[in-house]
């Protein structure tokens, strides 16, 4: 919230480019409940993450994954073994959004409850 | 953040409801930077929102500004005159969203810049 642009400057609004860019990339299509329940979660698996969304398909929870794993808030890991095991967690780009899904929870209780 | 659903609960993920609500309705598409701008801007008429996001064309903006309507977190006030002047502003429940719009903020330019 200062003068660089965006949020917080009275009379000249316009919209910043990177802030609308990150609510957009949080906000796309079941993009917000997956990361919620991997700040939750720390490291889960794909079935995991499958259960906690349950309205979610595969198809689209694997989309979604892929598109954060590009985009650096997921990192996908690997753990050899009969079977292989795969879990997804959050990068330390990702762990920084901590707060911001935060204080939209705290909003959603404080005006969506009920 | 507490044991009653949602983030913060280590191991025992799930989705909650409610900030799955909010966190599609504040990231649907346009949304929010419509709801940046009036963060910033204050009561804003139509022509003056539509300049602060000019990739947005004026039937998805009124789209959109109806849904904040009927959600109770944007007000539309009609002044009387010649012609009449008619502006948008948030109510207090969108107000309320400022923090989480400002963590959104901050995170976008610590990790979206450059």
């Amino acid at each position: 919230m200062d003068a660089g642009g965006g949020l917080g400057v009275q009379s000249v609004p316009s919209c910043c480019p990177l802030y609308h860019d990150a609510v957009e990339l949080i906000g796309k299509r079941w993009t917000g409940a997956i990361l919620g329940v991997l700040v939750e979660g720390g490291s889960l698996r794909f079935s995991e993450i499958a259960h906690a969304v349950p309205e979610l398909s595969d198809r689209l929870l694997c989309e979604r994954l892929r598109e954060l794993e590009r985009r650096g808030l997921v990192a996908r890991e690997v753990y050899p073994g009969r079977p292989v095991r795969v879990e997804y967690a959050l990068t330390e780009m990702g762990e920084d959004l901590a707060p911001a899904l935060g204080e939209i929870q705290a909003w959603a209780r404080r005006w969506l409850a009920g």
